[in-house]
């Protein structure tokens, strides 16, 4: 089993920025997230104000809360806004399971996008309002691209390919266990790929997510 | 396919409390550790120290770092000193998978140690010294009782199933993801014991850890 970068190119396209209203205010919003992504980065969630990155951005501390609602947010913009959305019909059905897990780690495992990928993780666990934005994160990457395939139970499946997928980046990536953490990722991603495919496929589990 | 609490129960076992040397002093160690469990449940891992959990426990703060080392290690030491260890031989084969699953969803949802699971979580994907320790307790609580079995790849297989496991407590526990948050535990663990099983029986994904 192989699914090239470029399949996976292919297969993915621009998320919408969380936040946006309208095409107008694009460049300002691009602003605001630039100098919260380089706050956040630089001094973590706790060290990083709306007031300072509204500085930073030449902007008022208003504008940043009528973009982002608040400081929860706008961390999860800021850290989400390159994350790519696939699309899951553009391969054959029995290898959606690979598509997923070679997209998630390979964004995991770029060098410019894995340190805050881990920042989002080790704040959602901490922190309640970035928890539920890390959710409306997965949704976005996980359960819309099976529902856009018309599956009615997307919800559960979803929640199951998350935790799957979150419990890897957590041992590989965050704990560093081994020999987890040093396993190719080609090695991990035939390890992963059919638990993930089981999802994608099995009945549901329970009668009302098989209603949903 | 279902295991009893009472077929769980007879396949677990008490683990040893880490820390422990020797049996004269563990009357002193279960006071310390007692204590610590109480002041890290009110106050939180940064709000906890040595100093205090001694004087709480009637001893000086140098005999709680000669048991403990540190205070990463009597943080993990308090939390999971009630842990169990699986004896997998105790059921068969085919059913490994799930009675793994059950006994981590149990523990997670005995009320009286969940929100202590939860602790150790989120101050382990914050702290390296206690995600060091965290890795000794998984592969205490899920690479060691396979290894048991005569299991050569036991290291890999049980930082999969630390991946599979670890991820449904942060999505269902911890972030709350639905609808899996909500689901009945019976729906959980038949979702999520055929790929335990898989990562207990599939071969091994790299020539290093076939030779293990």
């Amino acid at each position: 089993m192989d699914i090239s970068p470029a399949a996976i190119a292919a297969a993915s396209q621009l998320g919408p920025v969380p936040g946006t209203g309208g095409p107008r205010s694009e460049r300002t919003r691009r602003a605001i997230l630039g100098a919260a992504r380089a706050m956040f980065a630089a001094r973590g969630y706790e060290g990083t104000t709306i007031r300072a990155v509204a500085a930073q951005a030449g902007v008022d501390g208003s504008m940043v809360m009528r973009y982002f609602r608040s400081k929860a947010g706008l961390f999860t913009a800021a850290v989400t806004m390159d994350l790519q959305v696939l699309d899951l019909g553009s391969v054959p059905a029995s290898r959606r399971g690979e598509l997923l897990v070679r997209h998630f780690i390979s964004r995991w495992e770029d060098p410019a996008r894995g340190d805050e990928l881990s920042a989002l993780m080790r704040t959602a666990v901490t922190s309640e309002t970035v928890a539920e934005q890390l959710q409306a994160v997965l949704s976005q990457l996980i359960t819309e691209p099976i529902a856009e395939l018309g599956d009615e139970q997307a919800a559960e499946r979803g929640t199951f390919i998350a935790a799957q997928l979150l419990g890897l980046a957590l041992c590989r990536y965050i704990l560093r266990l081994e020999p987890l953490a040093s396993l190719p990722s080609d090695d991990v991603v035939a390890a992963i790929a059919p638990s993930v495919q089981r999802y994608l496929t099995r009945a549901a589990a329970s009668p009302s997510a098989r209603r949903r």
